[in-house]
């Protein structure tokens, strides 16, 4: 099958070019511990308001109870390639950790955000992939998991190498292959007024 | 002044390894019209749950009217660094945009996070540094810039060059001085049970 191109611009440093989510992964492949914890890192050091740093994650490599038990709740549309991932996390903010009062959860939602790309891009930078999923069920897998009623689940992140394309499920298999899109510049950038595109010309 | 060791962890890739948030910007700085474009690119290529990007920024370089506004309002903390930065961001998401239905906020500010995120290692890839801000007054800039009810402002985000500590206030000389922290791994990574330390053992 022919690849789409997945440069995302071709001026952008890596590993910010060419870092896309397959849904194709190596089921052969076995993370090193040493490998995990760098991504952790990677998550830890990113920047947050305040330095609160909200974020935690369950770390479940591929024949962990762990892993077992967010499969077991994957939605169908994920249960073929997530597992195929050879390690999985869940991303949680810990809401009045440390008696932090966040009030609402704006600002630490943003900074998970922020330390979930972060441990992403340096997978890229490493050789793997990285693909978030919300399909699961949340409450089932935050009781499996002894996730506390005071924190807070927002998505699974599979990562792993790459896969042959041949040995998965087609519609996975295609699933890669559309094309990547994303809203042209003007939609997303305003300039002096908000909904008014900004231009380079404004620069 | 001796500069404190600003290298997040040593094995981690470039832009994530050296990546830090100053205080002091270059008051003469100028950004080019190709590196605001740049920065934004990295933004929008950016992944996001469903692919809905509802991450949505306004641009503010200095000399804009936008900058000049969102200087107005700003805590007194900030009056002194913000300012000097070449460029200001205001970072929001769009609630309700184009019929998407959000239903809470936190996924989309979780991606607007990572689109920040994205920005903010490609600007460091490129010579320049940010530094994000949470203390100006929300209300009136949403309302100086025609931010609409149905949209959130989350923070602002200063983009520039470093500048030179001695044409500064001490205070945010000093701010930039302070030793970086993060929590142990332990706080933030969790096995097979939310609260559990993992350790590279487990990997």
């Amino acid at each position: 099958m022919e690849q789409p191109a997945r440069i995302n611009h071709p001026d952008l440093a890596e590993p910010l070019r060419s870092r896309w989510s397959p849904s194709v992964f190596d089921a052969a492949h076995e993370i090193a511990a040493a490998d995990v914890e760098l991504l952790l890192e990677a998550a830890r050091w990113a920047p947050s308001a305040g330095n609160r740093q909200p974020w935690r994650y369950l770390v479940l490599p591929r024949g962990s109870a762990g892993h077992a038990a967010l499969v077991e709740h994957l939605s169908r549309g994920n249960a073929g390639w997530v597992p195929r991932a050879s390690l999985l996390l869940v991303s949680t903010i810990a809401r009045g950790a440390d008696g932090n009062d966040f009030g609402d959860l704006h600002v630490p939602l943003h900074d998970l955000g922020q330390a979930t790309a972060h441990l992403t891009l340096q997978a890229h930078a490493m050789g793997l992939h990285v693909h978030q999923f919300a399909g699961f069920d949340h409450a089932a897998v935050a009781a499996a998991l002894g996730v506390p009623d005071d924190a807070l689940v927002l998505a699974g992140i599979a990562v792993g190498r790459r896969g042959d394309a041949a040995e998965v499920d087609p519609r996975d298999a295609e699933r890669e292959q559309r094309e990547r899109v994303r809203r042209p510049l003007g939609e997303i950038a305003f300039g002096d007024r908000w909904g008014e595109a900004w231009t380079p010309a404004e620069g």
